[in-house]
């Protein structure tokens, strides 16, 4: 079951009761739910850009580090943050929940969080799948469109590269989380409350980026990423990096689930001044895009780093 | 995390070894793997058509019931009678796992069912995501295309209703290994290796269809949601219905996971010889839409049946 058009009435049964009681919750942010599937429009001359997303209960988090609104909304940043690295406007949401009986009181927090991600920016929510598990999973699909996505795959030599934001936040949250002590507010917030960077990423796209990445996995990690598959090598200041209080330039590169992106811009970009002051968080250039196609990383500045090892669900 | 263009290389780690097993079993019916979302470009004049559906361990199925090749094909072939269901085009389908342990020396099999199914009607793999979970669970978003996609709220009085295949296999094979008894082979392979009705949904879509539901709840159950969400009542005739041998017309009434399609015609459509000599399958008149909105189902030719009562995963 999945959802067209105007919301259409539904019949009855729990799942026809849990998609009610969501849709209280969305009002008129969801859009045509419940026929077989949504039905969206893609401008002429975009393409459409789709990518699919899981958060699990103690795999992604654990249910003490969260609200429920908060495991909604980071299910919902973590998504939206992969259309942000496409310079991609989101279309819709398709939105997955694997909801144990313990979990069913928490259903509207968890709609409340993935809606107000999802609103600030602007993407309506157009369908989705209940079911019941023995562990909570939400799986958010994203459906975007963009005249010219950006691939992580097109960096080029000579590119400078860019970080949005400031780094290492949900990394020592998740640290302090894990040693069972309590994170400092500004840590927590990063780790807890991401948004998906996709003004940014529209701007950037707009600007001519070559490539972007989002940082999921950690910088040194998505940094190899994307030299791999652009066939280039990357040259990055350590010292450059912007770091939140507290947190060391070795932490902050391996530090995942930031969501912030990391992007390589033609020579000619020039000043970040507009990006700053129109979205309040810094742009950072960290490095250059060099021609060997050998994927490497240098990193000035400090010791040694783990080249491409970061954050790995499966690990 | 998931998947643009030709693929890109990928780093080390667990995730991406997972990623590249599934890669090697799709081979070039995966494309654009690698970025942090796949690319699709959906034809001028075509509206995108998206759904998504979960299949999870002892909710959707018991491990001993299936083969992981015939799970991976049943969550293909769910996923994809939706847009079955609209007389969509598939464009693509994101595949998002979630694998416990015990479960990835499946993956190949897994992929191979899915792939299969994907083949069977067209669809290239363009992303997904794999996570570890403590259950399995496979959570399958398509993207289709279409003109005019279908609804299941377009049903006009005078309409014929035609139902796609033969009914009850499903139902009854479910019946029997919940007995713990092995179902008759006919039975089994319409429970186990389902095909997702895309082309003849297209077929239909062409001819006019004016709404269409795919039998995942049973056909009672998603008559009554065709009923309610078009305003109309329907006036089924029970003895018309096409059973798979050995199962009653109740039985057949009440089976889910079908993934055939109740389809109400314009009353011009006329012959249904093409159709069953296209794609091997009956295509039977079952009934009419009649005009009162209360979205009531009228049944001849049988005792009572429960309206509105079919499958549902919650209760």
């Amino acid at each position: 079951m999945s959802v067209l058009e105007t919301n259409i009435p539904m019949g009855a049964g729990a799942e026809f009761d849990a998609i009610r009681r969501l849709l209280a919750v969305w009002g008129s942010q969801a859009t045509g739910i419940g026929d077989d599937a949504a039905v969206v429009d893609i401008p002429p001359g975009e393409r459409l850009v789709a990518s699919t997303d899981a958060c699990v209960e103690n795999v992604h988090f654990r249910r003490g580090w969260l609200s429920a609104q908060e495991i909604g909304g980071r299910a919902a940043a973590a998504a939206l943050s992969d259309l942000a690295a496409m310079g991609a406007t989101p279309r819709g949401v398709l939105v997955a929940m694997a909801l144990p009986i313990a979990w069913r009181p928490e259903i509207e927090a968890l709609a409340r969080g993935i809606g107000d991600v999802a609103a600030s920016v602007g993407c309506p929510i157009i369908g989705g799948n209940i079911t019941t598990a023995t562990e909570l999973s939400l799986t958010l699909s994203v459906l975007g469109s963009a005249a010219r996505p950006v691939s992580r795959a097109g960096a080029q030599p000579g590119d400078i590269i860019f970080v949005t934001g400031r780094l290492g936040g949900p990394g020592a949250a998740l640290d302090e989380l894990r040693r069972g002590g309590t994170p400092a507010p500004g840590h927590r917030a990063r780790f807890a409350a991401p948004l998906p960077r996709i003004h940014e990423g529209l701007w950037l796209a707009a600007r001519g980026a070559h490539a972007a990445i989002d940082i999921s996995d950690g910088l040194a990690a998505d940094a190899a990423h994307l030299a791999r598959a652009s066939g280039v090598s990357l040259s990055i200041r350590a010292e450059a990096l912007p770091c939140v209080n507290g947190v060391t330039m070795t932490d902050a590169l391996r530090s995942g689930e930031e969501y912030e992106l990391l992007v390589t811009m033609p020579a000619g970009f020039g000043s970040t001044t507009e990006f700053e002051q129109l979205f309040g968080i810094p742009l950072t250039a960290i490095g250059t895009v060099t021609a060997a196609a050998d994927g490497d990383i240098t990193y000035s500045g400090t010791a040694q780093i783990t080249h491409g090892k970061g954050f790995d669900h499966l690990a």
